[in-house]
C-alpha cells in the first residue's frame, strides 16, 4: 500500500462533496447524450464475441456498481454472472479457465494495481474484458480490450457519488446495447435527479434522527439491494455509524436478532418485484417495533415511521437505483454535518485505495 | 414467510449451543471416515459432465460455507464462479442458459422453498445440479441431480455451528474429488478441531473484552474471508452486537473511516498467502490505534492487542477454515454469556427461514 495525496481541505465541510451531488443531473444528461452511442458500439462488439459468463471484478462503491450490473445481466439477459474474488488471482495466482467469460472490471479511477493486475489476468486466460471507469487514459483502461467512459467529470471529494450514478448509468446502457433495446426508460433520469436533489431540506429533517444513532440497519431486495449496499457504505465512510446492509432475505437469517426499538431500520423499497419481495420482510420488522424509515413509494413511506417518497410514475424498476441512491447520499451527508463531521474527507481514507 | 416452531428452550443457557459445538470433531471424524467415498463418487460423476462455471446459492451460515467454496473451486480448479443473486429467479423469473453450469445449493436443512425453486429452475435452465445439506430427505435434495450428505446429525441451537464446518469439510473433499485429490490435508482436522474447543477458557477471557462493545469489525483476506463473514453472523445472531465483516482490501475502501481507538477489530489470519495479504491491513489498523485480535499464528498474534493462537504445522492453508471458525463460535457463545443472553434462541429466529 502506498500512502497517496490527501483530498484537497474544504473551507466549508462538504463542500466538495454538496457539488459534485449536484452535478449529478448534468453527468447523466451528458453520458445519455454523448456517451451513449459509444457505449452501444462497445456492446455492440462484445455482443458479437458471444460471452456466455460474466465475472465482475471492483471494490467498494463501484462494487456496488458492478452488483447492479449482475442483476440487469441475469435478470434483462439471462447471463450467468459472479463477482470475483480478487485475491484468488492477485493473492493464489489462480489462473481459470475464461474462454467465453467477460470479464468486467469497474472502477472510477482505473488505477487501483490489483484491478489492473487481475484484468491483465483475465484477458491473459481467455476472457473478453471490458473495464469501466471515469478515466479513459487510465492504466486499468488500457490494458483491457474494451473501455467504457462514465464521463462523470474529476470527482475531489472522498466519497464517490456522482461516479456511482454515472457507473449504474453506464452500466445500464451497456447491457441495454448487448440485449439490443434503445435505452428509452433511462430518459427520464437526469430531469428526475433533479427533483430529487431539490428535496434535501425533507432529508435534512430525516438526517436528525439518526444524530446519536450508534448503529443503522439497511435492506432491500432485488434491484434495490446495491442501492443499500451503497447507502450504507456512504454513511459509514462519511459519519462512521455502522450500518450494515442485508438483502431482506438474509435479515432473517440471522441479523434480525439484532433489530429492535431501538435500532434504526432503513428500507429501500423499488417499485416492482423487489418491492413485493421486501413485504414480509417489512411486516416482520414493524412486528418487531423497529424504527423503520422507507425510501421508496408513497404508499410505503405512508405505513412507515418515516420516509422519503420517489417518484414511481413511468420509472421502470431497472433504472430505479439511479434515483433511489440520491436522497441516501444526502442522507450520509447531512448526518455527518449534522454530527459535526466533514463529508469531505473522512479520517484514513485516500482516493486511490492502492491495494495490492 | 411461515412461522416455524421456535427451538427447544434451554435450561441453561447455552447448552444445546455449547453441545453441538463439542460434537465438532466427532462430526468431523464420521465425514472423514464414512462420508468422503460418496462424496468422492458425486465429484466423479460431476466431473465426467464437465462443468465450465460454477453458480453457489445459499443463505445465512451457508452462505458464508458456499463462498469458501467459491476460494476453492477458483484457486484449486481455475473454474470461474458465481455466488447467485436468488431473487433474480425467483423474483424476476430470469431463466438463464445454465448450460455448462454447475449450479450447487447450500442448505442445512434443505428446506427453504426459495432454495428448492432457484434449484429447480436451475435444473430446468440446464445446469447440473448439486445439492450439499444435512438432511438427504430433504425436499432440496430431492430436486437435485446430486446430493452431498454432511452427516452432522440433528441441529437443535439456532445459531448453526457443527452444520457450518462440516459443510467446509464436505465442499473440501468434494472440490478435492474434482481435481484427482485424496483429501489428505483434511485429516489432521478432528483432532485440531478438538484442541481448540478443550481451549475454551482462553476464548473466556477475550470475550470478557466485548462484553460492553457496541460494534465490531472483522477482516480477513483470502481463505479467510469466509471465516470473518461467518464469525460476524455467529456475533450477530447471538448477541446482536452489529459485527461488520470486510475483506481487508475493502476495509480500506470506506469502512476504515469507522476504526479508531474505541472499535475493536478482530483479524481472521490464515498462515499462508491469505495471511501475507492482509499485513499492510494490519499495519494500517495498528497505525490507527484499533484494539486488534488476531486470530492466527503465534507470531501474528504476539503483534496484535490480543489474540487466540491457531496451530498451523502441518495444516495447509486451504483447510483452516473449518478450524478458524471455532474459536469464534466460542466467542460469540461467551460474549453472549457474558451478557445475559441466551445464545440457544436468539431473540426472532426460526431455525428454518422460509423465505420465498
Amino acid at each position: 500500500m502506498t500512502a497517496t495525496p490527501s483530498a484537497p481541505k474544504s473551507e466549508q465541510p462538504g463542500r466538495i462533496m454538496a457539488r459534485e451531488m449536484a452535478e449529478q443531473p448534468a453527468v447523466l444528461r451528458r453520458l445519455l447524450d454523448t456517451g451513449a452511442p459509444r457505449i452501444h458500439e462497445v456492446a455492440r462488439l462484445i455482443a458479437a464475441q458471444a460471452p456466455r459468463f460474466v465475472l465482475l471484478t471492483a471494490r467498494g462503491t463501484s462494487d456496488n456498481a458492478a452488483l447492479y450490473a449482475k442483476y440487469l445481466l441475469e435478470i434483462q439477459l439471462g447471463m450467468p454472472c459472479g463477482l470475483a474474488s480478487m485475491s484468488t488471482t492477485t493473492a493464489y495466482g489462480a489462473r481459470p479457465d475464461l474462454r467465453d467469460v467477460l470479464a468486467v472490471t469497474v472502477s472510477q479511477s482505473g488505477g487501483s494495481p490489483d484491478l489492473v493486475a487481475s484484468t491483465k489476468a483475465a484477458r491473459a486466460a481467455g476472457a473478453i474484458t471490458l473495464a469501466v471507469t471515469n478515466n479513459p487514459d487510465s492504466p486499468l483502461a488500457a490494458v483491457s480490450e474494451h473501455h467504457i467512459d462514465i464521463m462523470a467529470g474529476p470527482e475531489k471529494a472522498l466519497p464517490a457519488t456522482k461516479t456511482y450514478t454515472a457507473s449504474l448509468l453506464a452500466l445500464y446502457l451497456f447491457v441495454e446495447g448487448l440485449r439490443g433495446g434503445d435505452g428509452s426508460p433511462a430518459d427520464v433520469l437526469p430531469g428526475l435527479a433533479q427533483q430529487l436533489l431539490d428535496r434535501q431540506d425533507e432529508v435534512r429533517t430525516l438526517a436528525s434522527r439518526y444524530r446519536f444513532a450508534n448503529r443503522m440497519v439497511i435492506t432491500s431486495r432485488g434491484y434495490g439491494y446495491p442501492t443499500a449496499k451503497e447507502a450504507a457504505l456512504k454513511l459509514m465512510e462519511t459519519s462512521y455509524i455502522p450500518a450494515l446492509s442485508y438483502s431482506g432475505a438474509d435479515l432473517l437469517h440471522g441479523p434480525l436478532a439484532m433489530v429492535d426499538n431501538i435500532s434504526p431500520v432503513i428500507a429501500v423499497v423499488t417499485d416492482g418485484k423487489g418491492g413485493s419481495m421486501l413485504q414480509p420482510v417489512l411486516d416482520r420488522l414493524r412486528g418487531r417495533g423497529a424504527d423503520l424509515v422507507v425510501i421508496g413509494p408513497e404508499a410505503q413511506v405512508d405505513r412507515a415511521s418515516a420516509g422519503f417518497v420517489l417518484p414511481t410514475e413511468g420509472v421502470a424498476e431497472e433504472v430505479q437505483p439511479v434515483l433511489e441512491i440520491i436522497p441516501l447520499q444526502l442522507l450520509a451527508y447531512e448526518v455527518t454535518i449534522a454530527r459535526g463531521q466533514d463529508p469531505d474527507a473522512p479520517r484514513a481514507l485516500a482516493k486511490v485505495t492502492e491495494t495490492h
